[in-house]
């Protein structure tokens, strides 16, 4: 359970990059840290690309006028000569700027949490991988919606044997918030998502379907992809080659197979993320529409539904429980687990307590470099005309 | 509106082939055939491979008892004799038997209603078809759900443009109650489903999934397929070659995609068939589960369900209503407006109504060739390695 | 499991009074007791109150022309000549009518199917109840609904203990078809039922509550009332003093209490009839929405649905299980039971086989002697400023 | 939108009496208040009955060890000494403490935000009015779900006409964690809760209701009860005279009735409030188990489903948009919004802004009395045999 206390041993000093008074994922990144004011303190910032509006939203929020500053380089400098400077950083830029400034931050000996996807190139992602090992620093990935709890409960009755041996694998990242054009060219958080240069290879499989595929390692850790195929389609024909729907195929080490649809032109659906995973006697299935329910199907009997708060849950689950059952938690909870767990990571390295770390599930440098190594595989499935490809995982993810 | 008054002169005298005591579906084919009594009356019927059984079973069912026959060759021999023989026959037998049945039936001047798959092959079904062709004869296929009669509502939604564009068709058919071996030992039903020999070279494709394509088939007439891949699984691995899960990804000619998922080992589905199309700018979901509602979500407006029996449904849609609005119809409706529009087929084949044909909106002999050749296709794509084949639809369906 | 085998010795020979061509429910009657042809031929019928249209509407379904009647008292008396004569005749015609028809019914010896509520006043219903009994002749009332052979699964999980004590019921049945006056004036089906004169005391407390009060009977026969409290409305003035909305509460003699509410009132809601039964450590729901599922919540446990047509339900369910699981069975499924119920019972009666009708549960004239006697004494606290009433309930119901 | 920049000058001094390491509510006072650290800064505590763990509790949320308090009275005491002392108190304790501390606390000029219900009775609640009006000072009640923001969509969707004049209200909050007596001798939290010496004259009315009744205020600030009728259960009898069940009728004055059913023995129920209001043209219908959904019902169109998030939603919802749509907001965005108001509204009361306060919608001093005399009325009536009895409002709430 979870009521605010602390959890290590004073808050961190933390500052963002990006994520400024009109980004929509800031807020969400300053409410999962800020949550109970144990974990991380906000103290600097380089909040928006335009340094005085920068500062002002800055100021807003708290953050001394000073410390508010017009790029992340200046930041680290002055930050690093002061007593009380920062020790973390949040990257919350488009994404062709993550390789950067998350080397740059390393560079600076700070930890950091950078959003999705962290590279354009698995070979930038292996690279930030070594060098934070090296400078020995955290390096967390934002992926938000892995916070909702009831993953772990998947995780644990995979673990138990509940469902059977896993056969098939179905993941659902899609919206309609893209079904015109429209927003490339009114809303700036779309146009840059849609250009190849700021965006990196892919739209949908990078922006959306990274969260899923890492929350589907996150529950059934064990499963490692063989191959898979990807087709890819831009339904808006200025976005190619970037696409706007993608369906991926998978193979699994131990025959399951599995499939993934994502999507920006999925015209009115507001469900979001489906997944379901069916074993030889049962399946479980969840939706972030639905994140205080998981459904749990035994062939043959009544289908189940766990709700959220409930004693029967695994004590891993209800170890992150906040508001106690009939009380609906949503993702501004999930972000907090999020940013909760990295700060619990970041608190562990810096004492060297290798045995938190080592039974710490969180959004690791791995989980980073995994989702942009399937990304980059898909894409070049979808390349060469759709074909199977082999996937050669790296590092394992949040096992 | 129906209530049971004749659509056609007469009550056609019909036989049954298959469907006694143990089968499972032969009671919804006498559901559907004898939901008013002036479509359709049972007069005779080889019901059993055991004919002592199947007599009694006949005579429980009202049928004189010397109209209670053995086999299907004595019932085709003796009812020719009678006045008042039998005009249409139902044939619900296993897959194996189809052709050969069919083509006696129409060799023996009767119009055919049998179940799916029409045929192991396409060039079995394209044979059935020229010969109903050459006699002047009607060949139904029982796909039952397509009478669920808001597919129709989706059939008039795209027509009018209140989706946009088709851009993605997601298609499903799962259930798990083949989730392990032991039907496959137990169960008469099942036994012969994973036998090649009378199966044929599909199980879930054929089983289920052909329902389900041929709805896709009735709701956007104007759709064809340009190529399709495949993947299958036998996760019960006695069943192999004939698979137990199936994925296929298909193009669409007007570079729309789609997928089917086909499943036996879904373990804990109870929801059946599900149907989504996405357009341009709204998408359409339907489940079989809820045969009641339809989804209606246009991007960026508040989502709708349109609930059968209500003044705003498409008047193509309320011609077929039976109970009202607030009073669930189900399978058992469904059937009876499939075996109503099989009736009117007939009926207008005799007397030579070609536009009633040509209006009419039925599962035909093009639908079971069409099935017949999709799963063939998909087969192929999966002998092949999952590979991308191309598919050569033939007649148009449904249009 | 019913697949259409005759149940009893020969079809009754069966009439109908109104369910003519304009007639909403006359279609389900005949829908339901036509299901099978094994249970009920359709030989006579006085269809309509315009007889040469009532002649055509018979005609069409198949009746004998010479047995269109232009009115019950001529076919009672030309069927009564004739050997193979009607043997039981449902009457689908206005409530005011219910008495009169029903008394001469029995009076020429026939069996009665009646439409609910069956009379004005508890007196007459109860002089229909002494003549029956005298007759030696069964009346059934049809409540449709209570076919739906979930309802039987709650009645087994209670007398089972599944649900501990039963503390608290809820009931529901409501629309909001009536939500303006438009088809007061309109609908031929609407205007009658808002006048005092053709549809008795009340308005949706006899055509809709009496439904949902039956199911509860059905579902705890233990159950009895011991006094309730009736709010009732007219929100379209004209409608006065009929109720187009009521609330009742209730208490049982085993210190249980409980709710009814009623309405044509209730803007949008399609959901129709929803059932909730807490006890001391569970509760069952179930809606007529979603016929096929029923809603299991054990306190501290994770929810359960039960589905209908699986082999975890109980066995006198499934002896009604019709089209097995994953096919939706509908209002037409529960009609049927009703109707064969009351083939079952009739026939039993003929051969004065009591022990078939101790055991048989349907919707018996007790039943509808009960509905009488709640609407009147719902009607009585109503019409002395909502107070409450003492409840006495006559001969047990259903149990 | 709302996106952590100040909305006030500075953040005000805040302490909570209270809300301790085991109190589950504690940390929603503190979730919502500390949201974004711009309206209130948590400064000191009399957090637990038990000062010493009070003391470590507060310092592990960050609050300085000295202004961790054993008692409200020395924390009164000293923090009225300090120039940075405290301003605003939040009192999270039984119900029987919160007239004496609520008044303690507006004589040591503070502001107040208090637990539901306010008091035992409606004298005290009018005191407290009178009081904090004297002092100039605000208090307000922490319902916690009217921060949920599809209300205020339904409050504008009302007050635009567009369900017609307003026929029924349908009130639930139900759940059956009380199914037993287990926690009534286990649990803290609920052992006083079924103490009339703390929990004063009811249980669930009390502690569930007022919540529900308060937000149908909130949603329809024009409507007032003329009369009303409570009946109460003690299904757990050593709760008597305390109810663990209630059902209330209400009338109100415009001629629209309503109902209450609020219950901690609904054994299984997850759902917890429900709300529907019913108009003379559709419904709006909403649960706080799905919060981010709004149902609208128009009697002959598709029924809608509004979702939190979107553009098309009235802008004074959008106004408390936190994380767009698609993304789950929870009972921890409700509170932060409850919070946010109430810290608007101190301010404003400090500046002597009264346009602010006047606009302001948000659970006040008024929402506060007249949600104890709504119980207070309720439990006249049960102790009265269950009967009707006048309801006289007082000051007009959130109007």
């Amino acid at each position: 359970m979870i009521n605010g206390e602390k959890r290590i041993g004073r808050p961190l000093r933390w500052a963002m990059i990006g994520g400024g008074r009109h980004s929509q994922v800031g807020y969400k990144h300053r409410t999962g840290a800020l949550r109970d004011n144990t974990a991380f303190q906000l103290v600097a910032g380089a909040f928006d690309i335009d340094p005085e509006r920068g500062k002002d939203f800055g100021v807003n929020l708290g953050v001394a006028e000073e410390r508010c500053y017009p790029n992340y380089q200046s930041m680290f400098r002055n930050e690093a000569e002061r007593e009380d400077g920062i020790e973390v950083v949040t990257i919350a830029t488009p994404n062709g700027t993550h390789y950067e400034i998350t080397m740059a931050a390393l560079a600076a000996g700070l930890h950091v949490i950078c959003e999705k996807p962290l590279t354009f190139t698995t070979a930038e992602a292996e690279e930030i991988q070594a060098f934070a090992e090296k400078q020995g620093k955290i390096v967390g990935v934002t992926y938000g919606y892995s916070g909702n709890i009831l993953l772990l409960q998947m995780r644990a009755m995979i673990a138990q044997g509940k469902i059977g041996d896993i056969r098939m694998v179905e993941l659902q990242y899609t919206h309609g918030f893209a079904a015109t054009d429209e927003n490339d060219r009114k809303s700036e958080g779309q146009k840059w998502r849609v250009d190849p240069k700021i965006a990196g290879p892919s739209f949908v499989l990078g922006d959306l379907a990274t969260h899923t595929y890492y929350m589907s390692q996150l529950i059934m850790p064990q499963m490692k992809i063989s191959k898979l195929l990807c087709d890819r389609q831009s339904f808006v024909g200025s976005r190619a080659p970037l696409e706007d729907n993608a369906y991926v195929m998978m193979h699994y080490e131990n025959g399951a197979v599995g499939r993934m649809w994502t999507s920006a032109v999925n015209a009115g659906c507001m469900d979001g993320q489906r997944i379901r995973i069916v074993g030889s006697k049962a399946s479980l299935e969840w939706w972030d529409s639905k994140p205080n329910e998981l459904l749990y199907e035994v062939q043959g009997q009544p289908s189940q539904t766990l709700v959220r708060g409930m004693d029967y849950l695994d004590e891993t689950v209800n170890a992150y429980e906040r508001l106690a059952a009939l009380h609906q938690e949503g993702l501004s909870d999930a972000w907090a687990n999020l940013y909760l767990n990295i700060a619990i990571a970041i608190d562990a390295k810096e004492r060297g307590d290798e045995e938190t770390l080592n039974k710490l599930i969180y959004a690791d440098i791995n989980a980073g470099v995994e989702g942009v190594r399937w990304v980059e595989t898909c894409v070049r499935s979808a390349e060469n005309g759709s074909v199977w490809v082999n996937f050669d995982a790296g590092v394992p993810v949040t096992s």
